[in-house]
């Protein structure tokens, strides 16, 4: 018998079930064993030297991820959206221009994130599925003059992947900062921050990273850090103020670091392992294994007669990090195969 | 051979190693086996059902935690200061006034956040290691008439537990809502959310309740959500926007959940699985265990010829949930006594 007035919750005394699930949709992906345990370690200090060397080994792996070598390269504590604010907030002061390019959820994300902090907010929209070309960011650029331009590489809730080439050159030519979202693409296509001009750039760990979603990697040229650290006002929270954050992860060359907030150091065992996974593997053998994988299963779905397009009834499927596999996209085919069956039989 | 300009760095070829560590520091704590296995749990979708039950079990073991009723009783996906910024975020609208009690960092950390998103922001000081009577916090919320009040229970920075009884009353007669900071003290000592005339209260994951940091509990009582689901400006942070989080936890009533955030978790089967071992042992107990722990820790310390201050040098010793046993004290005092020893010897 409880004598407090809220007694102990019944639903609490039964056992925790997880059922094990596929996950072959736009994300999360499945995480591998040895990724899961990598996060079962024991906890340890967020400030102990133990912690800031896997801090500094997550770095160097994101570094290669995004084929940069900006020293202002860390894990946000957080999942994609906390990346998405962090770069906002951090990149924009009140009044100040942002531009959009909204072909699905992201950019229209972007865009109420922006608006939240008082930003002038404007949109450029793509036609759904499609894309939007060069000249066309250009006018925009040239009429908006945006501090910061927002871009989805690969916008998960339509399935189209966005070129990202000469985006950045442009940008700087209206000296415009170039964001980007590579949350649903990042490690299974190539992206070169460095080479194609990108300012922030950040991805989340549970699409092809294969790690649980809570941390986000995040990465900021040094045009974007010269503003950053450079504002007038402080960012709206302090806990994604790039200057704490920086200094936590080492980044900003102080010979110690000062105590931020406690990082979720589990989290990062198993950020760290799924880089491992990568650094293992190699980017391009991921990039090849993922447009291989890709083709065979678009190749398969069409002779099943089964078209692929972006309209506004689609099934999304998603097959990122250890989920790319030729097996995998044989699973995912047998599954629709019975699925059409049993909707032919409904309609008959 | 890497053929990509920045090749796969040597560092994340080695294994990961993370060394075991008595944490009987501020925190975070240990985390028993039993936790950190929950949380090696298979990933599923955050939209899944299953986690959505999970969900809804967690929100059932904040409710006994905090001994509270509130519909809008959630797990931020963020450790304690995402937490912090979330009740500013949504509770306080820009112009509006913010009144802080500063009795060591945490009353600091909120005046700055309140700053930041253009509160005015007035600071009740306490004296280093002292309190603030209800006289005090009274003249200054008749003073400065604030929307929010911020006071920390437990404060980590000195060690200091703050009386919480009348103060949520006095708040109210000014038209002030009640916000509570209990990362510390959560579950080690009695506290009374609706009893006590708490507005908004959160904790941490990774303090008595042994989960790893990165889930953060938090409360909003009627009276709060009245203003927040009434504001005229939308809070800085969509992440945060109490809005869509209250509907992704279910807390709103409506029949189905959309899509917020991608939410963490496997740090929620771990968050869950805390609160079951809370549930088991009864909050009651937790409280009576952290006292007798505690209170044989001082009587030893004083035998040993130590005394208890809160001064500018300190040495701050956290025993927290599991790690609250006679045992770990003793183990606590035997290596204080070696260590006094060899400061001895050195000065000698």
């Amino acid at each position: 018998m409880s004598s407090v007035p809220v007694p102990p919750p019944k639903c609490l005394l039964k056992p925790l079930v997880v059922p094990f699930r596929h996950m072959f949709g736009p994300g999360p992906s499945n995480v591998p064993p040895r990724i899961l345990q990598a996060g079962a370690n024991p906890v340890i200090g967020h400030m102990h030297p133990e912690i800031f060397e896997i801090m500094n080994d997550i770095k160097s792996g994101i570094q290669y991820l995004f084929q940069t070598q900006n020293r202002v390269t860390l894990a946000v504590s957080g999942t994609g959206h906390t990346a998405m604010e962090c770069a906002i907030f951090n990149a924009v002061e009140p009044g100040e221009g942002v531009l959009s390019a909204v072909n699905g959820i992201w950019g229209e994300r972007a865009a109420d994130m922006a608006e939240r902090i008082g930003a002038r907010v404007n949109t450029i929209v793509a036609p759904p599925g499609g894309v939007l070309t060069n000249e066309e960011i250009e006018r925009a650029l040239a009429k908006h003059r945006p501090a910061l331009f927002f871009l989805a590489h690969g916008e998960s809730s339509t399935g189209v992947l966005h070129s990202l080439d000469g985006i950045g050159q442009l940008c700087h030519k209206y000296n415009c900062l170039f964001l980007v979202d590579s949350v649903a693409s990042m490690g299974g296509t190539p992206l070169h921050m460095d080479r194609q001009g990108i300012d922030i750039l950040y991805t989340g760990s549970q699409k092809v990273l294969n790690a649980p979603p809570g941390t986000a990697p995040i990465s900021f040229s040094d045009r974007a850090c010269q503003k950053i650290f450079n504002r007038r006002t402080k960012p709206v929270s302090f806990f994604l103020d790039l200057k704490w954050l920086s200094n936590y992860w080492g980044c900003d060359g102080k010979p110690s670091r000062v105590y931020h907030h406690t990082g979720p150091v589990t989290a990062f065992y198993s950020l760290r392992e799924s880089l491992a996974v990568l650094a293992e593997e190699g980017l391009e053998k991921s990039w090849e294994r993922h447009k291989e994988v890709a083709e065979y299963f678009h190749t398969s779905l069409e002779s099943m007669g089964l078209h692929l397009f972006v309209k506004e009834k689609v099934l999304r499927v998603g097959l990122m990090g250890c989920n790319s596999s030729k097996a995998h996209v044989d699973m995912v085919l047998a599954a629709m195969k019975d699925a059409l069956k049993h909707c032919h039989e409904n309609k008959l």
